[in-house]
């Protein structure tokens, strides 16, 4: 039985955890990032979610890297890089994601690159509607809105356009699997966090009124008050994931992550997010994504003691959302 | 005459201050904790309260380290370590701040480890009761709950255990000096910036109804309106001790102490609980503890300037308390 | 075209910029602020503001050190220090400001010292005033009060009174140019940020009834209500000047400059207000003072990412006042 005396509404039963460990780092340029996952466990998330907070792991015990899956050549398409990877990777992880969906247990995915979002949400959104036939709400807690288009991205990086392909708003033969029961309406998203948002995507979310708080909102409401709102915009009965890119949090508390921006959340503020989400009974899924144990030391500038802050942020986001709580 | 405008609630008088500088560190295993006075002296803590803040002294010029009390051999009782030094100090301590608060005045006392906070709190408030019959309140701002009893202590450290003994949940032979009208009722009792609690406190803390605010509810609802809460919760006809272990504040401003937790308060919240609850008149008591000027040097990574960051934390939370406002 | 949706209500247009940049340091003692434009300009700030903001710039190219107007023998007068190049200079600088402002364009002035907002705002109220009719209102973004007298002055430094000669609180014949026109009223005048008040400053602060809020009021009630409370305080129909002094912001975001005082604060908080007051579209003017590139280097301790911090944090408040956001 888990510690939390919280009552999912969702799922089959409070302590049943599904978790998925995922070692990519296709979705964008810099190596690392798939080092995230092994980090994050071998500093005892996964002991700490079992034997802290009382949960029945259902773990394969692999850290993926779907080598098998990784093409030796893979040509840019239509601007998208690594294109048959980043599908590839991402149907294989929405396999397991939807799998453990639909047996009814918590999701946790641990990355990796934010693309892998594009599978981790996809399975869950799956497995919810076939279950309980309600969409998913995403509350998407990162600096970056990443809603480019293969069209709109600058850079051509999948892990900036996880949200374009989820919401249905950007379509590509790249990731025709992508089904409709796959995808997330665009009025059940949530963004928190935002302050790097690219001109096209500032027209995307205008354009599709997405709901977005930045960081601007947190500091004129204070982070209470825009959960809240965020909580009453996706309204009582919506099964919720976050997907909780690390570099929300300000580089003070997240340095080593492949894109940090300055003037973010505070350690407080996202484990705040995580307590009140969790608190609600409605989470079914979470993504904790872009911890990048090694980018600083590829940067020249290795700093032991800024990776294991990474870390350390990273699995207390985990904890808050499945259950931990100060008193 | 203060400079303060604050017309006191319960005191003779709003310049009479007593001090009492208390060097103990048996109420947990780390030395250096007993020279948090002498440093904060040195940085000019009582001069600036005298000169700048206008308090009349009531100081007898020592920094107590009570060596007549501390007996050679000292073997633990019932898991509490160093029971004879920690009860023989405390009831001394007790006493001495008995002796102020009898005479209407304020009352500070500066640690030593938060074990001190047994005497200090129970002479202020044996004064109290015998003065204006009425019970103290008190506001116990700190990482910790110290809530402890000797049962559920992992560590038999007596400054995990204050406030059991203060409230009367607890009671042990070893303490038997501390009579009804030296507690503290349950439902005057208020923590503030808890985020490291043992999970028999937990218990203790639900069990007895204990009004709590955690480093949760100060993101939740913001300081000010964290400090409104609490000084209602206790009621408009109550006179108030202010505990305040320094690690109450994030290692950021407050990194040289025993036992810092992260996720802490900043500087400015930490002032804005002293500085609030000095305006509202109905101070009659604090204590500033767990200023370990040596903590980091023994740990063999002595930094200066966070030994100073620390004391000057301490100075300010003090004067705060004691009236010293920004405009 | 700019790139802000926000009309403003007091200018001719919302692209017209007027820029003034002000090699100035006779306000102080400390060398090396008068090197503050030349390091805001060349992170780029001016090339922001007309290619990602889409302003039309007037700027005379130049970084005036005014060298024709500053004596080479200049004693103190009734204690003010350098008076003569004090006046002069701002004289000549309140003819640059009002060119603008009587056309109808924002102002932005970048210093430099603090003393410069003498000349900055006289010559921006003259030119209001004149265009329509309106008194000034300034909200003055600052640790200090900048508010003593020459006869309150513990210092005789210029750079902590301009508030008093421009509110005509103090007048003296060293600036006899300032006339009543060129003046602000002093229920026109708010201040946000406040944490090191002289004593003086703080009875002409209660005296005049000024408005202000110290960072006590920050913690008290959030920027966001802050500002909302500051702009009903100067009502809806008044042009605002926003006078932003950087170290208003904690040393953690603004080390570099000349008076730091910790507990400032963050950049979140500084951004806000500036894109607030955007928002409002009633700014007219501002100044960005007090970045000094050299202070640290002067003291010992050069620290090139303190200076970088320092200037990209003036950089961006200067871009959100002027209309960059988030979303
Ligand atoms: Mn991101
Ligand atoms: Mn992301
Ligand atoms: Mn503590
Ligand atoms: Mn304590
Ligand atoms: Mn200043
Ligand atoms: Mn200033």
């Amino acid at each position: 039985m888990t510690t939390s005396p919280v009552k999912p509404a969702f799922l089959s039963s409070g302590e049943d955890l599904g978790v998925v460990a995922v070692a990519f780092s296709g979705g964008q340029g810099k190596g690392g990032v798939d080092a995230g996952p092994d980090a994050l466990i071998k500093a005892g998330l996964l002991d700490d979610l079992k034997e802290d907070l009382g949960y029945k792991l259902h773990y394969d015990g692999l850290i993926h890297s779907y080598d098998d899956l990784i093409p030796s050549h893979d040509p840019p398409i239509d601007n998208m890089k690594r294109p048959t990877a980043c599908s590839k990777v991402n149907a294989r992880l929405h396999e397991q994601t939807y799998e453990h969906a639909s047996q009814g247990r918590m999701v946790l995915t641990l990355g990796g690159d934010h693309s892998i979002a594009i599978g981790s949400i996809s399975g869950v959104a799956r497995g919810i509607r076939e279950r309980l036939g309600k969409p998913l709400a995403v509350i998407w807690v990162d600096a970056h809105a990443d809603l480019n288009t293969f069209e709109t991205s600058p850079s051509g990086n999948v892990h900036g356009m996880p949200v374009a392909f989820l919401s249905g708003l950007c379509k590509h033969d790249v990731f025709s699997w992508l089904t409709e029961q796959c995808l997330i309406p665009a009025d059940k998203l949530v963004y928190i966090g935002l302050r790097d948002v690219d001109r096209g995507e500032k027209k995307l979310l205008r354009d599709n009124k997405i709901k977005a708080f930045s960081m601007h909102e947190v500091d004129r409401y204070g982070i209470g008050k825009v959960v809240d709102m965020a909580l009453e915009y996706i309204g009582d009965d919506t099964p919720i994931h976050l997907s909780f890119d690390v570099d929300a949090c300000d580089p003070v508390h997240a340095p080593s992550t492949g894109t940090p921006v300055r003037g973010g959340l505070t350690l407080r503020e996202g484990d705040y997010i995580c307590e009140a989400l969790h608190q609600t009974g409605k989470l079914v899924g979470m993504d904790l994504v872009e911890v990048n144990p090694m980018i600083l030391a590829k940067e020249g500038g290795a700093d032991t003691w800024q990776v294991a802050e990474t870390v350390r942020t990273g699995c207390s986001l985990v904890r808050c959302a499945l259950g931990e709580s100060l008193l």
